[in-house]
């Protein structure tokens, strides 16, 4: 018997469409029969996390390299435990599509008191909360589900932020029509009128400036610009530099990359380079409080040209309507013949300060990290000491960086590398995190062993929240976690699958430990044991900032 | 220097005099200055969880032992971490005060792109997310803290269900003057009208009844009448059970004690007993699906007394705005001359089937477990085999048993008998679950290592989600989950601390390492090796009639 084609089917199908191959979650019993049908599709994968927490983390780290994600959750327990991180891909615009399995509609119609619900009767309370975090959002029923399948995706396409899908069990087995065309998500058309605004005042600074710099950020990567602004500070003297969210961005190898912005916090010559252009355009940049040293940034308004997903600036003219894409390309094209006439200064880019040896410091642990990491690796650091010493690094040419400075979710990169290696197969994958943000998340270390995947872990053994140490009550016993044998977890969660466990405390040994995982054929833990109140100097003048700030109110 | 008695200090007062002397919870950097007024004090204490989601499931295990509880997370990311766990306390009505500390009021009225925020402006996105799930909040600022305080820990404990509190930081720590007088919450008083038509009503209904039942649920547990409900069964003649979320608010061990009640999945003398009174008591009832076999009770309305929180019914009248212990007393005075004439049949409430000898299977895991419980263990079963398998038991006298049948979160009792045994440390905690929910929480073991906890741990170990393969999908591959080495994990969490582990496939090995168990110096964990398939009766009985369920839309 041929099976029936579903609308769970046409949902899946249209994942495909939009690039995701892989659906993250964990089962429950509104979601069951709706699971047949992933197990069954040819094109599409499911991934069972060890909760959904995880498995929202895990699919954001699927999206970020894949540039969509899908989660699927059961009703009530199953997606209110994927909030946090459904939210922090709002937050830093990923799509994600959030699907959940739901009572049947006329159990739902009926206001039955079921488990998994609060027992009032009412089904829409867990809906309202993700309309908070969620672009878009629908509930389906057998009448609606294609479109608002199709609406729903779109939407969170074109804003490169999560949807909501509730998929009542009867729903998803419901008859559907396969559909007739791909689905091809296109943003809105420019405004003209505004776009030749635009262009025309962008035209008129950049005909008075003889130093341009460029300040890109994760929001140009989100609406896929990178390939486009490498291109473009490759054949223009623009003097270029990420902030912290969007690092990575650039070619950090390349001549004109000036380091990682982050106002008073910057390395001096990144600092100049910037602030000092007579002209300075950021893309897609958001400046928030830890990647700013507390919103210590300084471009002045009159000399910024802003491009931004939906609007562009030159001055304090606001342009509204033009495609981020429309924008730069414009900005790219009246550059053309100007940029003739600019000069970018010699700008040799910071890298980790500290010489790669002897016992292993937050200073000789990142200068290691940085000589060790290569081309093409995928690599995670954890919203702590880990983010913040990377910041002050150099990045291999190819390498991507995942870091979540704007919501900052402690343990979030666990399972985000999970989900990153999921999309990324022949990458390797290196994350890097401590001991107090592994404990939050550590069981999906068992899906990476479950998969055979290869990444390199490197687990900094600090003792604790060093990162609110560095905050408040370096000495106060809530920064202390319970300690962990870590050498022990990955044959505990995988015991017929061979693992390579390293403990560190010396920058040889470290190195080796990296060297070695290049071509490992199973996963890399190292535990790397650093002071417990040693932080990266980013993060001290950071936290300084923030500790002010808590105390002026 | 006399530190300053602050906003913060105040609210930990009144913790206290609500009854709470633990505070559960993750630091984060906006509620650590807050954090140093807990460590301080000197009648509460710090319990800092492994994530936030185990501290929520902590803090509702410590409330069901001690009558309330309360959670401290950061703004943001911990707070929405916790909210699957604060919406459990909501459903199951468990006092829990969720505390968040919040960035200062000025960074919120400026609107400011702080970390741990959507990086929108807007903060209040989380606490209308949290309305959902709280039966009471507040924003808490230097002017209206004291008395918001006051408001919200009433209504919380006056409705039994979860309070939401913003704590911002320059808040926290503002000036306060100590509560003048200790906070004593009252509930609402009677309309003494509706009460004298609800005692007239019943006592018509009872006089001419000869056969009375009375089924009692967990509302009247978490409204105090527990000691009522067992002194008026003990002194009159009234057959008498509970469902699976009451279980343990009787002595089932006591003469008239019918069973667990579940409509067609009861016990046949339990079914006959409380469906064939003349007069059905029903004392905090709520008939949710799963426990009663997909609504099979059959209890008609004209036979039936209901007492809730705040309103009684006799028949198909409603009588309101009478609190749920006057209700009871009124209908306990009433029975008091007419229950010479009532007569209670003989029972013999159903123990666990099956001999306990031989290889462990469902049937000889249950009536082992059954044999090996003590009179005052406090005993956790998760919703899985866990809870559907222990429903069939009689419980010994004096033992509590924590269940979250209506809410259903797997995983959840795992933290919870952390929070249990911290609440109760003289008592013994038995933690019966399966190896796939204990996958999703399991961090907590080490809190319960570090604090040197005795509790006993019964690890099913059946290979997989097996309460979803009883619904669909046995063989499917999503009811697998990653197989671990469990007896590793108290090394790993604890190197330090000695515990004792084993693996069991026989009986007279499970009653062994229970016995073993009651005045062991350390943690047991128990692993129970069950067949894949092998599923208790009852779970039988109800995921047929939810699968129908489904089925029928």
């Amino acid at each position: 018997m041929q099976p029936t084609y579903t609308i769970g089917d046409y949902l899946l199908d249209r994942l495909v469409d939009c690039g995701i191959d892989r659906l993250f979650g964990v089962p429950g019993d509104y979601n069951l029969q709706f699971l047949d049908h992933v197990i069954a599709h040819q094109d599409l994968g499911w991934v069972g996390c060890a909760n959904e927490l995880n498995a929202a983390y895990a699919a954001d780290g699927y999206a970020r390299i894949k540039g969509a994600g899908a989660l699927l959750t059961t009703y009530g327990v199953g997606e209110l435990s994927a909030l946090n991180g459904v939210a922090g891909s709002y937050a830093e615009h990923i799509p994600v599509l959030h699907i959940v399995g739901a009572p049947s509609t006329g159990a739902q119609q009926r206001g039955e008191l079921l488990h998994h619900t609060l027992g009032d009767g009412d089904f829409t309370h867990f809906s309202r909360m993700s309309e908070q975090i969620t672009c878009t959002q629908a509930t389906l029923t057998a009448g609606n589900a294609c479109h608002e399948i199709d609406r729903v995706l779109s939407d969170m396409l074109t804003h490169h932020r999560p949807g909501y899908l509730m998929l009542p069990a009867d729903v998803a087995k419901a008859r559907a029509v396969p559909p007739a065309r791909a689905l091809v998500i296109k943003g809105p058309a420019a405004d003209e009128n505004q776009l030749a605004g635009f262009r025309e005042h962008a035209a008129k600074l950049l005909r008075s400036s003889r130093r341009v710099s460029l300040l890109a950020d994760f929001l140009a990567q989100r609406y896929g610009l990178q390939n486009t602004l490498q291109q473009w500070v490759k054949s223009a003297p623009i003097t270029h530099a990420t902030m912290l969210m969007g690092k990575g961005l650039f070619d950090e190898q390349g001549s004109g990359f000036a380091g990682t912005y982050s106002g008073i916090a910057s390395a001096p010559q990144t600092r100049e380079a910037m602030e000092s252009a007579d002209a300075i355009i950021c893309v897609g940049t958001r400046f928030t409080d830890t990647i700013t040293a507390g919103f210590t940034h300084h471009l002045p308004t009159e000399k910024t040209i802003e491009i931004q997903p939906f609007a562009a600036r030159v001055g304090d003219h606001w342009f509204s309507r033009i495609p981020m894409d429309q924008a730069l390309a414009a900005l790219i094209d009246v550059s053309g013949k100007l940029s003739a006439e600019w000069s970018a200064p010699d700008i040799i880019a910071p890298d980790a300060s500290g010489a790669p040896q002897g016992n292993l410091t937050q200073k000789s642990f990142w200068s290691t990290v940085e000589k060790q990491l290569r081309p093409g690796d995928i690599i995670l650091a954890d919203q702590g000491t880990s983010a913040f010493g990377i910041a002050s690094l150099k990045l291999p040419s190819q390498a991507t960086l995942l870091v979540q400075p704007l919501w900052g979710s402690i343990g979030f990169t666990l399972p985000a590398a999970y989900g990153a290696q999921t999309a990324a197969a022949d990458r390797r994958v290196v994350l890097i995190i401590g001991d107090g943000a592994a404990q939050l998340t550590i069981q999906e270390m068992s899906s990476m062993l479950r998969d055979k995947q290869k990444l390199l872990i490197l687990l900094l053994n600090n003792e604790g929240y060093t990162v609110e140490r560095a905050i408040h009550g370096p000495e106060q016993r809530y920064n202390d976690i319970a300690l962990w044998d870590w050498s022990r977890f990955p044959d505990a969660f995988a015991p017929d699958t061979p693992s390579r466990c390293w403990r560190v405390t010396q920058t040889g040994e470290l190195a080796e430990a990296m060297a070695d995982s290049i071509n490992s054929d199973k996963l890399t833990m190292v535990e790397v044991m650093l002071p417990k109140m040693d932080i990266p100097d980013f993060l001290r003048a950071v936290t300084q900032a923030l500790e002010n700030r808590n105390n002026r109110g």
